[in-house]
């Protein structure tokens, strides 16, 4: 299995994300193509000295930079990381595409690249959660498709029941819909409409849930539209920054509690790591023909490497061919 | 001043909303309508004893539920607190009021009752949160309004620009339309048509911020439409609640971090308050004629009492009829 890496995306490229392929060929024994600036890329593995080799260079001479307009880049940079990885996936010579760059950019390019999967109009991006209960919690759409239609929105959840179904082994994943209160009656017409479609569908409805159960793990799949998971993910993250620091202020502030902090600096950290994103590492980009996944911009070597994981599972379970049959059936179904 | 407090609504009511209404009186001298059901009402201030004279029960036999429909009960429940309340105020008996209650009733009540201020399309909740700045931030709409125009947007901005600037002595606000990008070409066709508006506008705007930026204070008000602000609202509040979940088993899991906790008490104890909602206690209903403070469902006696706190500065500060002026002087100079 051949994993393509955009190599120049993400804050701290190419460094972490050179690392973190290293890490996951020698740890998963899979191939990777580093696509990115040849001399760039060299520099980097010269640094690590020894490395699989499974590992091969691509060349792109061009980078879409993080905050570039994501339409016109790809339109124009047509040798740049993430068109090149998108290529190499569409003609078969990689099976799966992860980039930590432009999230706008990677959907646009991987959307007109590799066209949408038999029965699905948009692409949405499913960030994997950890909740208080055992399961995560799958939110979709977190940013992909702004300006969704009530249909997008069905298709989320199919595509992400069966996701859930075979990455995490769960019979009949229970789907919540986001809205601003638990009765049916609640929230916009748009809502509306998606919550008449989902309570038609065979899927495991259990109705609309709020954004306070969403790290309850009410639901084990949550949907919404791009634009309010987009706020609802970056709401969470600044919160949990935010809160960070204002413990740290706080403690720092006694010297007592800086003698506590001793003896809880390793329930500290492990808490830390419960919630850290870089177990997962990565988001599936769910919808489009080809198995891609979107890093955080500032990922670290471990979340990148968790990353490559998360595609070589999708890769290995066939998930884009048994969504594409599922909502085949569920369509025919309700003929 | 006379505050008439919907003594039947919140979780905890009508107790804990007495308490926190005795509490007020005496702290602030204020008087204060205690409007719901005379015998639970008597019955809880015998409980407290001695009182305030300045308190007086106004009898309402029925109560509007906190997850009853809102249009419905308002219109049908007509002996009920909120309803009373609203009467209160519009009558000129009362100079505000305040609320735990059915969000939902309230906005519908207060804003079929007593109308909107002149200029004003629609209410917004005005939540104020901590930040990482010495200053808070407020934002604004929080769940009044679902299905929000540009227009509507651009007026919650103007009226919580002078909130701002009287209740917290700030010359000029900075102001962010809340997006899932800081470039202007972001977001829906409506949050560009409100980034438009917002330009042109003497207001200081700075822009986009994303969701992360809340809590660091980028801007001191942050806009959005109902639906977005509440999931928003809510997501904030599940997230800071499960990572109090999570950070309590990590250190009940270890001995050592449980020596660590008792040196820590006091500064974990400084942090919760720090983030403790219950500090303002109450979110202005921004846009209808009067004065009308919303309390979280859960609100505490504290919050209560700090709820009518805010009631009694927007009252002196005589806030709704700056907030007319300047409407009105931002709509003439546009001319």
């Amino acid at each position: 299995m051949k994993i393509a890496i955009d190599a120049m995306g993400g804050d701290y490229a190419p460094r972490v994300v050179v690392e973190g392929a290293v890490t996951a060929a020698r740890e998963f024994g899979c191939q990777i193509a580093l696509v990115g600036v040849k001399e760039c890329l060299k520099q980097e593995l010269r640094r690590i000295r020894r490395y699989p080799d499974s590992l091969e260079i691509i060349h792109a001479p061009e980078v879409i930079g993080m905050d570039e307009p994501a339409a016109i880049s790809v339109r124009k940079k047509r040798n740049s990381s993430i068109i090149r990885c998108v290529e190499l996936l569409k003609s078969g010579k990689a099976d799966a595409f992860f980039s930590a760059g432009n999230t706008g950019a990677v959907v646009c390019a991987a959307t007109l690249g590799l066209g949408m999967l038999s029965g699905i109009e948009r692409s949405g991006i499913a960030i994997i959660t950890p909740t208080l209960m055992e399961d995560p919690t799958i939110v979709i759409d977190v940013g992909a498709n702004i300006g969704a239609k009530p249909s997008h929105l069905l298709q989320y959840a199919m595509m992400t029941d069966v996701y859930y179904q075979h990455i995490f082994k769960v019979e009949r994943p229970s789907v919540g819909l986001l809205n601003i209160g638990e009765e049916e009656a609640k929230g916009t017409d748009f809502i509306k409409e998606v919550h008449q479609m989902l309570s038609e569908s065979p899927l495991n409805f259990i109705g609309n849930i709020e954004g306070e159960d969403i790290f309850k793990g009410k639901a084990q799949i949550v949907v919404c539209d791009g634009f309010v998971g987009n706020v609802a993910l970056k709401v969470s993250e600044g919160l949990a920054e935010a809160l960070g620091v204002f413990l740290k202020r706080e403690i720092m502030h006694s010297l007592t509690a800086r003698i506590g902090l001793f003896f809880m600096y390793r329930a500290l950290k492990r808490f830390k790591k419960s919630l850290d994103y870089s177990e997962y590492g990565g988001a599936p980009l769910l919808g489009v023909n080809g198995v891609v996944i979107i890093g955080h911009g500032r990922s670290s070597v471990k979340a990148v490497k968790n990353a490559i994981k998360v595609a070589i599972k999708e890769v290995e379970y066939n998930v884009n061919q048994k969504m594409v049959e599922s909502v085949e059936q569920i369509v025919h179904t309700q003929k």
